[in-house]
């Protein structure tokens, strides 16, 4: 396989986007990225878009042809292919753009994220959501995507002792980290007794336990390492990729207070990397709700199981610590428009490693990875990228 | 890039299946596979799946996962992906397994297409599968895929003197092979001042100028060609793959007579598997109305531009012709379950190319192509398949 780097982003601001339609955003973010690239948008080959649910939010399905079409790239009849698992469409659909160009198939390929989620009202956007969970054993009996993290939340805290203010730690200091980062859909912080005393949404967790519902997109641009040089003086190399499913429902598994797929992706992509866990300055985890960080930062081998939650309350996970975790804001303040969510990761990454990331830099970041999961960890995908120095 | 063979094919009978859920006929036909391959699951790497719709069709995205969790495929954590480009998303899951395979990233990969459409009723399935056009300029004005077709079917006849009986030879031929194909969901003849005098659904096209709404899976397992004989003794090769795009909307196109997607993805399939469209001895092509397939065997270049209605209705593309297009009744006659029919058309050609396709078994054919597209020729995906001597 051939060595692939990522030589363009590009991405919304995430949050309630009235005035941009779906495929606006995809435009938006995915010219922003070949721009950034220094293309002009003949030299590309191929297009996938990760999405999880345009046709039941905006009643239009083959979106790759979509993005494709408005972008001006149908005008050369390049593939475009939709990819999708659930929340994890976005991480996915970088994955195979990733094996497009190791492959030998494709040269330059644009990987993009979107979602609009505001175009319908909130029970059915909750009813959507859940679709990533299993349709038979959960959502028909009522299940909710915040519920069933609710009972993984309260396992945690009965397994390991996690407590009510370590779950609030995560959103505060991801609301912290948002609060840098003008692409955020909440740039403000949190106090850790807003988030205990707000209203509860399926308890333990309340209001700012959970990611908002948000629009928004995001895209990288991706060429062979041995041409990146060609199109930018600071390509960021994709050092390991690895994706794992897991049930698709939480009844059907050993344990509920660990996502497998997530340590199997992550033992996958830090192989291929050739480094460990605590090769990383910074990462990017799916912290759709406050339980999933700790969970992810447990699974991915950064804080032994168990420990994720008082880790991240002593401040290990915080801009300024050896490793810093979510400081684009997470999904938590970043926004969380479902297809878009593992390329904004990406590109965080990218601005990262770059040494493009303002006000929320992590000094000397080499290393980065970003966790991607669908569901209840039913789909995870895991990246590892590094500076090329 | 690594030459890739198909080792194993599987599918349900097409129809209207209300004895088998979308997982149970996922499992079918994926397990037929397995089992086909000589393999006992252990060995598979990946598993990808195309399917169109069917967060609106069932209330299910996250897709993969479900698949790979029903099939005992999650025990090892395989990487499990969905891939959707409306009807075209099973031969967009192939290609996507077939690179995986090729890149050297995966070794042993299963591609399934499924697809349950009659849970839900006749206009929500139409209103479904229009979320394949645009929803902004086709389907918000009243549009449907079959109004779409059908004014394809009438700039035809004007340019090209096609005309109603040459359209209803498609059916007529596709319903004679189907009669000969145990997992058609129509099995039966039909005369040619049947479909002429069927009840219109948009004129020109009446109701079987339309392929059914149909349940339905179908898989494949793919790997290394130089691990092929591993499992079995009738590889088939992967000769060549080609996907293309074009504007979602009929009315952005210079021309809706041809389907340009389908040019493109055809010359690219053809040039990676240095052959020609003469070279071709059996081909299954997307005849979702009988229109399509004239488009489809002049833009494929195996008749001249205006000359498809005609040489179906001289029969140079049934059975016993040197070209013979939809052994397997088409979609027209075997069924049209979105997300599995570019599946079922490789696992047709499979069963051609090793010489197991029964009574309708084309003498001699050494290769294969099939064409599979999203919507109105927005996405095309054509693959080409060799005997292994």
């Amino acid at each position: 396989m051939r060595e692939v780097a990522i030589i363009g982003i590009g991405d919304t601001k995430f949050g309630e986007l009235w005035d941009l339609s779906f495929r606006q955003m995809g435009i938006q973010a995915g010219l922003s990225a070949v721009y950034d690239a220094n293309l002009t948008g003949d030299e590309i080959d191929a297009l996938y878009v990760g999405n999880m649910s345009a046709g039941k939010f905006i009643d239009q399905e083959h979106i790759g042809a979509l993005i494709a079409d408005y972008s001006g790239l149908a005008r050369d009849h390049i593939p475009a292919t939709r990819v999708e698992a659930a929340d994890a469409s976005g991480g996915l659909a970088f994955r195979q753009g990733y094996m497009a160009v190791a492959s030998g198939m494709h040269d330059i390929v644009v990987v993009g994220g979107a979602e609009k989620m505001t175009d319908v009202g909130d029970v059915q956007s909750t009813e959507i959501q859940a679709t990533a969970a299993d349709q038979q054993w959960e959502t028909s009996f009522g299940a909710t995507v915040a519920s069933l993290h609710a009972m993984i939340a309260r396992r945690h805290m009965f397994e390991y002792g996690t407590t009510r203010e370590q779950l609030a730690a995560v959103a505060v200091k991801n609301h912290r980290h948002g609060a840098l980062n003008p692409k955020a859909q909440f740039q403000k912080e949190i106090k850790l007794e807003s988030v205990i005393k707000a209203s509860p949404v399926a308890e333990p967790l309340g209001m700012f336990d959970c990611a908002p519902v948000s629009d928004g997109a995001a895209a990288v641009v991706l060429c062979p390492l041995d041409k990146a040089r060609k199109y930018t003086d600071t390509p960021v190399k994709v050092l390991g990729s690895g994706q794992a499913s897991d049930t698709l429902a939480l009844a059907h598994r050993e344990s509920i207070t660990r996502f497998d797929a997530t340590t199997v992706a992550a033992r996958r992509a830090f192989k291929q990397a050739g480094i460990e866990a605590r090769g990383v300055q910074v990462a990017e985890v799916h912290d759709n709700f406050t339980i999933s960080e700790i969970l992810a930062i447990e699974d991915l081998g950064f804080f032994p199981k168990g420990t994720g939650g008082k880790a991240t309350a002593d401040g290990l996970t915080s801009l300024g610590a050896a490793l810093a975790v979510n400081t684009s804001g997470g999904l938590k303040a970043r926004g969380d428009p479902m297809g878009a969510t593992g390329i904004a990761q990406v590109v965080e990454l990218v601005y990262q490693l770059r040494g493009e990331a303002g006000k929320r830099q992590v000094a000397g970041a080499e290393k980065g990875l970003a966790q991607n999961v669908g569901g209840t960890g039913a789909t995870a995908v895991v990246t590892v990228l590094g500076r090329v120095n």
